[in-house]
């Protein structure tokens, strides 16, 4: 499957990258900045074997994605959604966006929308947007040599679309789990802060979350 | 060590009392009706084998307990906290309150403060406050045959309380994880949330968490 991703100069999206590389799939890098994002695939090609990896410009990206993975920043969200809106519509949608700051009052900054998935649907109205992979730590996708021991939680109106994000999970070994409709992607995101927190408490890179129970 | 659980003849806060009592700990049941307090106790202790467990208005409850847990619905915590704040004064209080509307357009809905524990705080201005036990599902904690595979998140400013609440855990088998301040409490409270869903969307009645990598 093509697989782009928009933001995919970033860690958790290079790590992304080479995982779905592995896996089969080409995928295509998209940056601001079309040169970082042909950079960015030659590096990650030799990591991954050749695998077919390219880069674009975020919106050559998304128009050449059949599936288009949204790794941006959510600073620059409503800088660069605009520009794809086409590109997306009618696409199966996957916010990795998390709404962090550090430094701040308060580690965990949801948008006004209640989270960074539903600014990302409001920017993109015509795609069916799943959230998801926000917790499979960068650290964990960019060694490949042993299994992730992280849950995949996806939330999103579209079953269809849901399914196709589970498969992408299961493709890197994961267990996927269906966390219900997008409003709940603010408590998924927020997931997040909590183990940004554990990882600088205990002194890691990797924590992970798994539902027990299931 | 002697605990009151306000709200403690709800699910939660009998599950919590029965798991204390059978680790060696004193109990008041608190509840804005004293007979209720009292006949859940007595209900109580038949479970738990005549263990200490009495019943009392969530003021004598408050006034009793060492530590002081709220397990009150999100909804009451105005109403009843301003009763019991001279009675919390220096207190480790534990908030397990989860802000949750089921049926509406959203499940998590958190207060203005960021989440129920940062309002539990407000009205409570000098309890040690830690945010604790919102994951660990009444239904583990009711059946008391096997070990519950849930971990013990919690948050909060003072690193001692966070140590009683530690060893509160331990009590109940649980591994507990200090993930930081009080301001995390909203994305610690909205896991529940996500636990919610999946019980729902699974059949389950006690899904639960555990961080990897740790």
């Amino acid at each position: 499957m093509n697989i782009a991703i928009l933001g995919g100069t970033g860690k958790e999206g290079a790590g992304l990258a080479t995982r779905w590389a592995i896996a089969g799939h080409s995928i295509i890098i998209g940056s601001r900045d079309a040169k970082r994002a042909h950079d960015k695939a030659v590096e990650l090609r030799d990591k991954a074997h050749k695998i077919p990896i390219v880069g674009h410009s975020n919106a050559e990206a998304a128009a050449l994605g059949e599936v288009v993975v949204i790794a941006l920043p959510a600073a620059g969200l409503a800088a660069t959604l605009p520009e794809v809106r086409d590109a997306c519509r009618g696409k199966v949608v996957v916010s990795t966006v998390v709404p962090l700051t550090f430094g701040g009052p308060r580690l965990f900054t949801p948008p006004p929308e209640g989270s960074a998935a539903e600014q990302v649907q409001a920017l993109l109205p015509e795609a069916r947007l799943v959230a998801a992979f926000h917790h499979i730590a960068a650290h964990e996708l960019s060694s490949t040599e042993h299994a992730i021991e992280c849950d995949l939680l996806m939330c999103g109106a579209d079953a269809s679309a849901k399914s196709v994000v589970a498969e992408l999970g299961r493709s890197m070994g994961l267990r996927a789990l269906d966390v219900g409709p997008l409003t709940n992607a603010g408590p998924v995101e927020g997931i997040t802060a909590v183990l940004a927190t554990v990882n600088r408490r205990y002194k890691l890179k990797n924590s992970g979350i798994k539902i027990t129970g299931v």
